[in-house]
């Protein structure tokens, strides 16, 4: 623990992630200096994960590191921006410089792959927590809102569901070797992949969308909520990946996928003249696409199997302060 | 604890400070929505208060709501910077209504007076910790910055130095109850003004701007250390306040003025050619303004008296991590 804070961050936060022309003032000054595109609305967000309720308190610091920025790309991604640039707000315990290399190696490398520059941030002491702050452009009326789902729409979610919750599960068993489709749910659960390219096709698509970070039926009750709409899914359609199967009875696998939380993958609707649309976005995008669910009138969720039976799944999703 | 977050969010949060026609979408969705003014550059900044490091945790909510805003506005004066936006990350260890209820309004009330809305944000559980993100406006090439102080800049304080040190230490004696000169020194440091329009007048005038959070020694430095520069400051013209001349001896005072933390000032350098500008300015933003030394080549910050003998008092400044 030899650095100072300005140390750490001459060391390993001034210039991380991409290098960006309309950056014209970035970390080391009171504020960053930036230059919007003429046109754009930004998008702004945030998002805090505190280790041991967002992340497991030994989850690696590279991991970390790259979920911190990916679930706030996530949230442009489901706004339909194109993120470029990013602030951080990290508090440690000590200043552990094998795990900030390793943290800001792992937020580096996301943030260049989207073209992400981080402009600012600071470094305190405390427990760890990590805060990050994206914003990105979007052209003006062109956002990807929660609140035009019109009955009718056919509900949609991009790659696997499920993954993350048992990867965790799989995390929390602490086993000394994994086996290849374990340590792929656990990737999952530690790396998100934000649907950044997806976000940005569904613009003028989609007339929902959001993230899933809580849940499907949680995050699709948003949806539903803002909409003013109620919504039927099937959930023998929830796409559950191979390694899923391989892990968990499929009972779990349709729970974990209808409630469990931090796949940051995208649940968005299009109505009926569009859907010829999404073979061209799946392709483009790589990005698996499937059709789970119809919105209709009313209001609230219906879980239901092929047959139309209920599914009977216990579906809380995640709350911090609950009731 | 009966609120969930969304409640918590929906009841406290929502239209949180100011209306502001460039806010496109508010709090409620993946991401803020922004219209930023067009030939304007966009400042951005961002704080994190730890409760135990950089509050009280026992601080009135309503302090810390006020202060965690503050500090930001205050980074955004040292660019010269309008504020506009901000979003907050609150972290709780329950949801204690109460508690938020008085956090928002200290939050809310400050936002108001300086024109800002909240525009986003999330709430989650854990260790108590505030992080909030101020975005603002400034003219193109008009952003004070830190390195660009020369020879022969006058250096200048806002207000007075060294309040929120000697708060500190009343506050941590826990007095039962408290005189207006110890109420007022408290109130310096859970309730600092940032010093917006200030900023906004020294566009065009300073050469070089920040504020004092960690002391003048230190916050000075980085000024010095950005100009490739060195300052001689007068100890005997460091402005102190009546309250804290009642409070401690002279000494102690001194030192807090040179060394303690908190304050929120700005400290900032002007070629002799504007000097003739000054009053003008103390008059229309109402701050007092104290010049209390020289910019000099070289490097390093000399504090003397005013006789030119050494002051010899000990400046660390505050670190986070301490090599």
């Amino acid at each position: 623990m030899a650095a100072s804070e300005f140390d750490l961050i001459r060391d390993y936060f001034t210039g991380l992630g991409s290098r960006r022309e309309d950056v014209l003032l970035g970390v080391g000054d009171d504020a960053a200096l930036l230059q919007p595109p003429e046109g754009q609305a930004v998008a702004l967000c945030v998002d805090t994960m505190v280790a041991g309720v967002h992340f497991p308190g030994d989850a690696p610091a590279a991991s970390v590191g790259h979920k911190a920025l990916a679930v706030n790309l996530s949230d442009l991604a489901a706004m339909g921006a194109e993120p470029a640039w990013a602030t951080l707000s990290l508090t440690l315990p000590d200043a552990d410089e094998r795990w900030i290399a390793s943290f800001t190696h792992g937020f580096g490398d996301l943030a260049r792959y989207h073209n992400v520059a981080l402009v600012g941030g600071d470094l305190s002491r405390g427990p760890l927590s990590v805060s990050v702050q994206a914003a990105g452009f979007v052209p003006r009326g062109r956002a990807l809102r929660r609140r035009r789902a019109r009955p009718g729409d056919a509900v949609f979610v991009s790659g696997t569901l499920g993954d993350a919750a048992l990867g965790l599960a799989l995390w929390q068993e602490q086993r000394a070797t994994l086996d290849a489709d374990s340590a792929w749910l656990i990737a999952r659960l530690h790396q998100p992949t934000p649907r950044v390219s997806l976000g940005r096709e569904l613009r003028g698509c989609a007339t929902a969308a959001i993230d899933l970070s809580d849940g499907l039926a949680q995050d699709l009750g948003h949806i539903l909520q803002g909409s003013g709409v109620g919504a039927v899914v099937d959930v023998d359609r929830l796409p559950v990946s191979e390694p899923a199967r391989h892990y968990a009875v499929a009972r779990r696998c349709l729970e974990a996928a209808a409630a469990g939380g931090d796949d940051y993958e995208l649940c968005f609707t299009v109505p009926r003249t569009r859907l010829h649309r999404l073979d061209a976005i799946a392709s483009r995008t790589g990005v698996r696409l499937t059709r789970i669910g119809t919105i209709e009138p009313g209001q609230g969720l219906r879980l239901v199997h092929g047959d139309g039976t209920p599914a009977g799944l216990q579906v809380p999703g995640y709350r911090h302060f609950t009731s």
